[in-house]
């Protein structure tokens, strides 16, 4: 009875600030600069206060009311939504107003994050509210957490501490093409393997950097999509799914079934297969993660992440699909709330054909996914692509 | 070129439980009991595992990820989003589940919400990360803010202190026959004027209490509904609106602009005006906010909130419309997240004649509403029927 969105909703506008440990800004500074610069990427033109109809905030450890944004961003009295997803915040807050839009009820949307991780009293963790009974209150943290997965997966199928290695080595590679990055420096697989052990085989340069950031995108109705822009990014699928916020309910310790679950959503919206992506923005919070990612995202036989990496396949100028041209998590930044709109904003750039350096020759599907929580508990994915489906 | 959602969604359960100090309740504790009595209330049953398509969750303190949700109440894969905005979070939860179904992604949408208020390493305002330079880091705490409000409209209107005494008689009146009240007794106006001062005119007695609390509703498509229930409510209107987060910006201290636009809004989408509704759950997180809310909603003119209350109009069996016939944030509970839903829950009661002894007689049109904020900043409207309009 379900009817898809597919096609319903086009990405107009998006920008992002550089990433990195912004002690000098504070959390609206971040997101009125961010906002500022997704305005300015329409490329004809909006008047935010006439056309904005609606706005869908995400953080995790940002102000609790909706309104703080409305007046930061001068859209005082306009409806304004906060959304937390833990670390998927960012890809369900454009989610959300991707949904919004596709009701009928706004014509034009803004999707809008912002995290300060660095100098807040507290900081996340306290923002986060973790606490009893689940496993983070015992002393599982996120790198154990998902550590617990890699070790797995290398004792089934016998990938490598080197293969994650891999992944840190490719995103810092394309970070490095990012000037936007948070990290924007190469790294070898060396550099990984002798960095001091955070939880084994997760070394430093296994897990991404605590960033502070902001990210925005204008989202409107598909058939209003030529007023603002020739070249409008259409949303052809998306995908929320959930798995056992408890260690010992979880039926599966070398895939994430809520990443398979929110995929498989995604693409059944979109009519498409993972051989169709030409791109993927995936959640490298630890390079284990990617790996597992692209089996449960279809990239690759499940148990053949190591050798996907191992064969080069998703560095840029290599195979298909790319992974992380933006520098990922690990290189580019990872502002918990922001991360998934900056990741939709990569894509509005990479199938614009206006990312510069790191550009995916050719590229008309692109895939953004946020997994979220200690392990995977939430995993929401977007598709967007240049052309309708 | 925005297209109504008007008589698109349908109401066909609702569950809360005995709002109140539960210290012997778990978060998930209470919000199990209020979806299970959100089910049992489908009068034809439904699967939820197999039916329920997508979750919305709303809290201020509870866990960050939907994905605890979804395993507590036994929807473990299902997407759960969560949501927070203020006090005004419930309504908007409910609101957002509405936008979903409209949008046709999804038949079936469980809004649901908790909120464990006392029994918080740190409590509610640690969990709400009110942080500088918001005006409630100063020491303007909820009561003050509002009582700012209704000073000056005391001094504007001549409205006294009596006036917003009855509001809390009334309220108390109507929450002594309801069965789930946190309060469950009749109080008089010098009850109130004797009480201790918490921030004046506002004593013991004009405030809300805390309270623990989880609620729970059920919507679908329309044209669904009468699979699940022969009685539906519709949902024919709703709004949300923003007012600014300092104070300094704030543009009148006699009325809520943020509630004039949130029901401008509900009224135009249900095509009706203030005389069509013939019940309104308000937010009475203060007896003046009460008072101030009878006006900006167009119950009566701008000045003449307190003449309103003191003909008697808005209680049970006299006027029109009745106001809080559950007995408000006052008599019935303030859970923060949970409010709003369970104001829902009300609206499902009344419209389908299941409120007992405070059933509002014949009554078609019930209007919901929370405001948000240290003074008002959010507030959010959802209007429901027991026909199509």
């Amino acid at each position: 009875m379900s009817v898809s969105i597919k096609n319903k909703v086009a990405l107009i506008g998006g920008g992002v600030i550089k990433f990195g440990e912004l002690f000098e800004k504070g959390f609206f500074d971040m997101m009125t600069e961010a906002y500022l610069n997704c305005l300015k990427s329409v490329d004809k033109g909006i008047n935010p206060a006439k056309e904005i109809d609606a706005v869908w905030y995400g953080t995790i450890a940002g102000p609790s009311t909706g309104a703080t944004v409305a007046q930061a961003l001068g859209l005082i009295g306009k409806p304004v939504t906060r959304l937390e997803n833990a670390c998927a915040t960012g890809s369900d807050t454009f989610r959300n107003a991707c949904i919004a839009v596709a009701s009928g009820l706004y014509d034009v949307v803004l999707a809008v994050a912002a995290e300060k991780m660095l100098d807040r009293p507290g900081g996340l963790i306290q923002a986060a509210r973790f606490f009893p009974p689940y496993p983070w209150s015992y002393a599982i943290t996120m790198p154990t957490a998902f550590a617990l997965y890699y070790t797995r997966h290398m004792h089934v199928f016998g990938t490598t501490r080197e293969h994650i290695a891999m992944v840190a080595v490719k995103n810092h590679e394309h970070g490095f093409l990012n000037p936007l990055s948070h990290f924007r420096r190469k790294i070898t697989v060396d550099t990984v393997l002798n960095s001091p052990i955070v939880s084994w085989p997760f070394t430093l340069y296994d897990c991404c950097p605590i960033t502070d950031g902001a990210a925005a995108a204008i989202v409107c109705k598909a058939d209003l999509a030529r007023k603002y822009t020739d070249s409008p990014v259409y949303v052809v699928g998306n995908g929320l799914s959930s798995d056992p916020a408890f260690m010992h309910l979880r039926t599966s310790f070398t895939s994430f079934p809520c990443v398979i679950e929110s995929s498989r959503q995604a693409y059944k919206m979109a009519g498409i297969t993972p051989k169709d992506v030409d791109f993927a923005e995936l959640h490298d919070c630890f390079t284990g993660t990617e790996l597992i990612c692209y089996e449960d995202n279809g990239f690759c036989k499940k148990g053949e992440g190591g050798k996907f990496i191992e064969e080069g396949i998703p560095y840029l100028g290599a195979g298909k699909p790319v992974v992380n041209p933006s520098g990922g998590l690990k290189s580019h930044g990872h502002p918990i709330g922001a991360t998934g709109i900056a990741q939709i904003v990569e894509l509005f750039w990479q199938l614009r054909n206006e990312a510069g350096e790191r550009q995916v020759k050719d590229s008309h599907i692109g895939l953004q996914q946020n997994v979220g929580g200690a392990g995977p508990q939430v995993c929401c994915t977007n598709i967007l692509s240049n052309k309708k489906l």
